[in-house]
């Protein structure tokens, strides 16, 4: 199932209900197959990162980002770039410390959670969005950034906004170069 | 994990690739769930089944179709306005039998497929893209339409074309009728 290297980028729309329905579909599906919620979470975010690695090159292709200098450039990118290419709507980002290396994306509208009420009898703990954390990831982790990404907050669980938290540890170049040592 | 009744219908694209990446990892999850390639392409109707229900009362709001009084007609619904609205693409119409009950959507493209090259390994019964079958069925059933819809050909097994075959069976309230007696 390897993505032929003679397609063109080719930017498109298709309606959102029909993902939304799909996704629900998709972590029903892991709900059944995996007791835990920290399995099923842990799976979303496996799924996210390939999907991340894979979306990255077209993203960069069709958006036209310049080379980023800072951590919070970067987060600005994927909120108001990214988010509103694949998702319409754009996230605010704030910075959780000073050496601006943590940060947060408030999402007011998550539109992946439209059909959704309430989170499933008995999943408390389940991160129904997890997949978001992981295609972060993965897109992060092409462009040699590695990232925790996860969820802080989620209206789902009754909290007020959604929030998804990003920490940068390090550029991947860093960490071989410190193996070579 | 029902809709929230006050949500109003809200007309919103969203990018493809994020869809037909993460309809892709449904259908790996599947196929690691199921070893036959029948109970996939079962689930993958089933789950369609679902979604095509709850799809089609924004459809109907958003489309603003009239009352259709053939077959032939509620075909051409499906494939110029259902299919050009969730996936961007419209097949073209055939009919194959004398009685009108029998057509054919062929698919000159299918965006579902467009990061899969081949069918996977050992995979070769599997009908990628059977969600398309159950959504169908499902929205047809809650307009009171039984009919059978199943993958006739598929650009994925070698075929020249991509063919959905819709077959009505009967309306529903006749078989209520039926069973009254």
């Amino acid at each position: 199932m390897s993505r032929p290297a003679h397609r063109r980028p080719e930017y498109h729309k298709i309606n959102k209900d029909l993902f939304v329905l799909t996704y629900g579909a998709l972590v029903a599906q892991l709900c059944k197959d995996y007791e835990k919620d920290e399995d099923v979470n842990k799976y979303l975010d496996k799924m996210g990162y390939g999907i991340g690695t894979r979306l990255v090159e077209d993203f960069l292709a069709r958006s036209c980002v310049r080379r980023c200098h800072s951590y919070s450039e970067i987060t600005d990118i994927i909120a108001q770039v990214a988010f509103k290419m694949y998702l319409g709507i754009t996230p605010s980002v704030t910075c959780n410390n000073s050496s601006r290396t943590e940060f947060s994306l408030i999402l007011d509208k998550n539109p992946l959670v439209e059909f959704v009420e309430e989170l499933p009898a008995g999943r408390s703990s389940l991160c129904y969005c997890n997949l978001l954390c992981g295609i972060i990831r993965g897109a992060l982790e092409m462009i040699h950034l590695a990232a925790d990404v996860t969820f802080l907050q989620d209206r789902l669980k009754g909290d007020r906004v959604t929030e998804i938290g990003i920490t940068f540890l390090r550029k991947l170049d860093e960490k071989k170069y410190r193996r070579k040592k």
